[in-house]
């Protein structure tokens, strides 16, 4: 362990006095190489990316020569003409190995105070400071990112001014393999969110290169995106051609590269929007906000397991290829499937039937479902996924809409406590309000009709003659959703008993008023995320409805959707699916779901 | 609670005196209604379903007139005509409540003797004792079943002889909520896995009805499947003809559905195929065999993700819409995408890998993945569930090797611990020898070489000239796996350093031989079940490799893949892909992988 050279704490506290965390002006947030660029037409783009790359190779070239030319100058002082902290640093191959103690950022610690560590990063900024010191900062996943300096010493070694220069001259997002003294600046290091140790380098590789000049910068990729309208422009070059201009009078790309460029923007496309993200989707994903964000999906999707799990519900798998539209025919998919057609699965409804037909008490599932939707808002997707739930009633429908409730409630509390972090990540660059959640046994749950009134009596002047027996629109939603807001201190209630023409053919109308149904949806801020109610069981009610309804019970997909409820006797059930992306996106309030979503397909975006 | 009669014990050890667990011979296992019949056509089939259908109503009419007739008889010599046990069973439109406990089968113990308990469940059984008694066996979930006993009292109530006789012809696979006083049997009931515990009905109201003809029977549909030959025949109706026939003579179709069909086949099609079980997707569901399985597919997810969240891994969702084909333009679903043309993910390879550029430092992912591959074998579906991880390599590619073997044999212990219950009830239909695991610390990782020079000395003598650099046939596979388990006791094993021309243009050679890769299958009984490896991270070694498989760097979806790693420094990693499905199925020793799918996807089969 630590072939490092023991620290005198006396030299490291000097060492810190100097760190710029004592100086007013931190290095600058600015990570550069944004996608900006000055108004081009495409094909100008296009040759002057060229351009800049041609430059940025030979400034690069122009900074390896006066980087060994430095070397040997410096050397030339030293131990004749030798580098000798040449083992040090560098390594094309990446195979040399440290041996320090491996810590990760999140884990530093006082224990760590004076003791060397190996570290693996990212190159996230880095500025010099005299030809002598160099401030590197390091990024390890999210925002955990620490400061690093390194430092020449007067007899060059471990580190020699070359290893600096060198070091100062990474590409930013190159990844590399460091050895360091852990040390605590005098001052907290604002820059970083490890703020309370320093990183002094003593050994420094390149694992991997980052390109000359980044395609999205690191600040840039964690702004807002305000921009959702995708159309899929080329990958943006112009931050390129930028960056060239600047690399003609004298500057090198990658420093061009680093300043000016932000707020500019492409020919008509905002530097802020989804286009440039999803064209570049490493800087994208790189983003604290982004892995943030992710983080939060992927804990929604582990708290509705969670609490299914413990209420006694077993998981299955839907299928997605499916032998016919399982609810009606307009935006599904289709596709040649050998001698037949297939369609993709636009939710698992009938698939949780069967499961409950087949003898399962409760299932849930969770998975990709799919809509042939030409619909470009921020609450739509072609492909998105569906938490999805049923079980047996035993007395009454509502308890199908507890346990979907209870299941909401479970996920909010637990995202609260279980991201803090990340919520916190994520509102410094989509600033939100708390989402808030009814006191505990004072749920909001109105019936279509009360909400509909509600709308009537104390709604905007449009909503005045809204029917108790017609499906809501969503600016009625959204306007409902301030009025019970303002009325109930919630922003996530329950529209119950909705009517009957509103809801598909497996609906249960409520046998003691058919006008409605025993279905409901559930809502955040304003927006439906949940659509649910009781099943039908019962085969001759299920054809009667699905005639009354027009369609015929003997199509495809219908015909052995009903002989499911034929083939054996099946109780009394009902479930509701939940979109994820919107669960996510409204309890953040993000600005689209395409923000929520690892990879968003929308009609015009099938890439990465 | 409990508005049932207090229980005499003395009269319920009577009772119990009577039980059939008391008698050699209890009812039959057989559950009727198999999908079996005469060689008939299948015109002929069509019109005798028909013609069974019609003599099944006239049966459930007549049967129907008979009981009432008793209720009428015995009413008679109790009080003035009427039926004391009126209000105690039926309820066709099923809005009664029970309001004694509510206990689950699994959950019946020494504290329930004696007291009244509400119970749901399905008819799977039932026998009528004289005109007095009845025995029936209701199924919760699972084999959960337990032995119900109604007994028709002198005076006529709780119970009746017309509601012993409703019972006794309620048809098999009827969902009823029962009240009942549980009882011990003077010896276990042994055809019900609730064999310590009896149930004294006191009431039972039909929740859901049967049909009068089953379309496959219980026991039938948990016997082994044989045939996997899924050529779509219509859906047998051969039983109800023969059910038809029986009519004729006399009996009831119920009755008749019950016996003799067992072992009878379709025309051409033997009865324990996968056809008639997926044409009758919720019997074959309501097979215990099937719910086990189930289940043992269910923990193994859950115990691949317990096991990589316990390891830092972060899950995340790839798209199944993809704008190219990943890997290859062979055996790729293409469906017409608004204006473009979208394929189906056919592994999540590149976004397990854009992840990591991403910065996550472990992913893993869960999801269906597809092929359109025209393949009819045991081995293959169409739509499956990936189980894939990747990660970042910090010192050595073995480091990922290591984590999906401790992933894999953290599977196996958890099955083995959690899932005793169910793979003994798989095994009674499927028997298997438990699956043979390395000792700690003894894991077998042979290299590809070294697995071919065992072959060529020790295996059979056709492949005494196989070579070290070409990929092996299944047949190899499984010959080279009966001879590791003879040489190293394990049916679990680990082939590394595959030649480099049996693995894909992102699989990383050996710097030290570049004729084979830092990749690796991972084999249960001498079948493959993962593939995985190192994978190139550096873009213009990236770029050599595809052009040297003859691919061009700049084809759509390719140039994008490449463009991944030059867009910012990537560490390297690696990672690798299980099949679900495999796994469960050569675990159990499964015939097919067919039989551990939900809903199972194969060229010919869409449906349900």
């Amino acid at each position: 362990m630590a072939d490092a050279p023991a620290t005198d704490p006396a030299q490291a506290a000097a060492a810190a006095a100097a760190s710029p965390s004592n100086n007013p002006s931190p290095p600058t947030g600015d990570n550069g190489g944004d996608a900006g660029g000055e108004k081009q037409s495409k094909k100008g783009a296009k040759k002057a990316e060229a351009k800049a790359k041609k430059e940025a190779e030979k400034a690069r070239k122009a900074a390896e020569r006066e980087a060994a030319e430095a070397a040997r100058k410096a050397a030339g002082g030293a131990a004749g003409g030798e580098d000798l902290a040449k083992d040090n640093y560098g390594d094309p191959n990446h195979t040399t190995k440290v041996e320090a103690e491996r810590v990760h950022l999140r884990d530093l610690g006082e224990e760590h105070v004076g003791k060397s560590v190996k570290v693996r990063g990212w190159v996230q900024n880095s500025r010099m400071q005299g030809a002598k010191m160099c401030f590197v900062e390091l990024r390890e996943e999210r925002n955990w990112a620490v400061q690093g300096v390194i430092t020449a010493s007067a007899e060059g070694k471990p580190v020699s001014r070359p290893m600096v220069k060198w070091v100062g001259a990474l590409p930013l997002e190159s990844f590399v393999l460091v050895e360091a003294t852990v040390q605590k600046p005098l001052e907290p290091v604002k820059s970083c969110k490890v703020s309370l140790y320093e990183l002094h380098i003593t050994k420094c590789y390149l694992v991997a290169r980052g390109p000359e000049v980044l395609g999205l910068g690191l600040a840039a990729a964690n702004r807002a995106i305000s921009s959702f309208d995708d159309e899929e422009h080329p990958a943006p070059a112009a931050s390129a051609a930028a960056a060239a201009a600047a690399a003609a009078d004298g500057t090198t790309a990658v420093e061009a590269a680093r300043e000016g460029v932000e707020g500019v923007t492409l020919d008509g496309v905002p530097a802020a929007s989804m286009i440039t993200h999803l064209n570049n989707p490493v800087m994208h994903k790189r983003a604290p906000v982004q892995q943030a964000i992710a983080d939060v999906r992927m804990a929604t999707r582990k708290l509705f397991a969670e609490y299914l799990d413990s209420q006694g519900f077993v998981q299955f798998e839907p299928p997605c290829l499916i032998g016919a539209a399982s609810e009606g025919g307009a935006n599904v998919f289709v596709l040649p499937y050998f001698d037949k057609t297939a369609c993709l699965a636009q939710s698992p409804q009938f698939y949780k039937q069967i499961e409950i037909a087949g003898g399962r008490k409760r299932v849930y599932c969770i998975g990709p479902v799919f809509r042939a939707e030409n619909s470009n808002t921020p609450r739509h997707m072609t492909e998105f996924t569906g938490l999805d739930l049923e079980m047996e009633i035993e007395d009454d429908y509502h308890e199908v809409q507890d346990m979907l409730e209870k299941t909401l409630l479970y996920i909010f509390r637990g995202l609260a406590e279980r991201c803090a972090e990340q919520i916190e990540t994520i509102r410094a660059v989509y600033p939100s309000e708390d989402f808030l959640l009814p006191e505990p046994g004072k749920e909001v749950r109105l019936t279509f009709a009360e909400g509909q009134r509600l709308l009537r009596e104390e709604g905007p002047e449009e909503f005045r003659n809204v029917s108790d027996f017609e499906d809501m629109s969503t600016p009625q939603e959204k306007a409902l959703g301030a009025l019970i807001r303002a009325k109930y201190n919630t922003d996530f209630y329950v529209l119950d008993k909705f009517p009957e023409e509103a809801r598909p053919f497996y609906a249960l109308e409520d046998p003691a008023d058919p006008r409605v149904t025993n279905a409901y949806d559930f809502f955040m801020r304003g927006q439906e995320i949940l659509s649910g109610g009781q099943r039908i069981h019962d085969p001759a009610l299920l054809e009667a409805r699905i005639r009354k309804k027009g369609i015929d019970p003997n199509s495809p997909g219908i015909k052995e959707y009903i002989d499911v409820f034929r083939s054996a006797g099946v109780p009394p059930h009902g479930g509701g699916g939940i979109g994820l992306d919107r669960v996510v996106a409204w309890f953040l309030n993000l600005p689209s779901v395409h923000l929520t979503s690892y990879y968003p397909r929308t009609p015009k975006r099938l890439l990465p």
